[in-house]
């Protein structure tokens, strides 16, 4: 399908696309770029053989490669497309891996005045609390979830064939606006890794959290899973999509006082509703899933 | 070990603990107690073999039996202890599986003036989304952490038989005070059940609902998971444990209006070490348990 990809951001990301387009026959060799201090990172992702070869010379790690997959964290895209800026080629498709997709347009319009049409922003719902090309796998994408979010100047044979690159490696495509993907984004996913390191970083800072671990069950384990999540990665994140996310913190800041409320007043019966009404949600949630 | 094991609460808790001391041969036989509009869910467990039988008499119901489980909801205890009080068996160890020793220790205070030093405080820290006699396994209890918080005047012998039966149904038992107990359950447990429920109906109540569910990865869907929990079960812990919880969901309102106000204004150094502090908080966590 591609001869060559180049890889940008050799993580837990980028190594599983490497893996997964190598798996899947998806292309004929896996270059990776990265600057001299990530050299101990690509060597070893060479070791493991994710990547046949990497390189810090960017004109190196580009030539004959016919799709670059950008995979580092956010805030960097626009030094990514500054680096790709004078490479860059009209026959290769270009695309990335980012969590929030206005900010990754916004660099490259910075960059390019405006977002050349073989790039095709993208977005792979999937993720793990380990990061780091060691936790890489070739099924990290495999029945999940893939948003592709194309300008009006996105070429459609570069959308058509990226979808089909992702099809193959398991993901099921959907395409949104950059707009719709942030707002539903923020919600789903960022705001409920936010609210993980808060109240991990809550409890972890008081004198019982030794046994507030220890007697921890099934609830807290789970909540507290995505707060090992790349503080980097997530740092980037949150800026980027920060207009989103600040209102939804603002909500929900809102909905824990309206429950505190009802709690200081013994309003049993607001408060049984308050529950009834998110179980039901969840069992909602639950129904979309078998969809 | 025990003649007959009264149950007195035959949902998810009550069922599994008749299920395991069956299973484990820890008692001859299983009765259960319940209210005349319980009888299709007493019916239920006894054709599901849970129990050998019922009643809705409280003397027919204790007769002969040398141990009594109280797994209701905490905040129908003092009425059981009013209904148990008559029948009174100096000889009978009583427990209970409330998941507050607070409440249920002034509850039984308010019925007997003084604790009787043969009802043991416990609590089975197990549970599930899933509720009911129908969700009861006989290896709820397996590997999981069983707290026991007596009094002064607990009887050391009642305290000792009760640890080994819940040691026998797979328990790692530990001993703590009431009031410790208390502290630590309302961080580790009921303000993430809190949380959850906050969560999960703020993002119900959105006209992007349907799309927040699908696109959801893994981190909502734990975090989202205990919001299935049963209302009814939640409230009585919550009100029964509010002066524990309360202080907590005002700390974590301030955790978050710290994050947001770091987003305001892009403190990104900040915002990293918030997020580098919750990972290591959760790696200490996860160290804890492999103790």
């Amino acid at each position: 399908m591609f001869k060559r990809l180049c890889v940008i951001g050799t993580g837990l990301i980028g190594g599983s696309i490497a893996r997964a387009a190598r798996a899947q026959g998806l292309c004929q060799s896996v270059v990776a770029y990265g600057r001299e201090k990530n050299l101990p990172n690509l060597q070893h992702a060479k070791a493991l053989g994710v990547i046949d070869a990497f390189y810090t010379d960017i004109t190196a790690a580009l030539d004959g490669v016919d799709l670059v997959m950008i995979a580092t964290p956010v805030g960097t895209m626009q030094n990514i497309f500054e680096l790709l800026k004078p490479h860059w080629n009209p026959h290769t498709i270009y695309s990335d891996a980012g969590s929030t997709k206005g900010s990754v347009v916004a660099a490259a319009q910075a960059v390019f005045g405006q977002v050349p049409g073989n790039f095709v922003p993208a977005h792979p719902i999937a993720g793990a609390e380990r990061s780091g090309v060691e936790a890489s796998v070739p099924d990290l994408f495999q029945n999940r979830r893939l948003i592709i979010t194309p300008l009006a100047d996105t070429d459609a044979d570069a959308v058509a064939k990226l979808t089909t690159f992702w099809q193959r490696i398991g993901s099921s495509v959907s395409v949104m606006s950059v707009e719709h993907h942030d707002t539903v984004l923020a919600a789903t996913s960022h705001l409920p890794h936010i609210l993980a390191f808060a109240l991990v970083g809550l409890l972890g800072r008081k004198d019982e959290q030794r046994e507030i671990f220890k007697y921890a069950a099934g609830g807290f384990k789970d909540f507290s899973r995505i707060a090992s999540s790349d503080p980097t990665m997530w740092l980037d994140i949150c800026l980027a999509n920060k207009n989103e996310i600040i209102p939804l913190i603002q909500q929900l800041k809102d909905e824990l006082s309206n429950i505190e409320q009802l709690l200081v007043n013994d309003q049993a019966e607001k408060l049984f509703d308050t529950f009834t009404y998110a179980r039901n949600a969840r069992q909602r949630f639950l129904d979309t899933l078998d969809d």
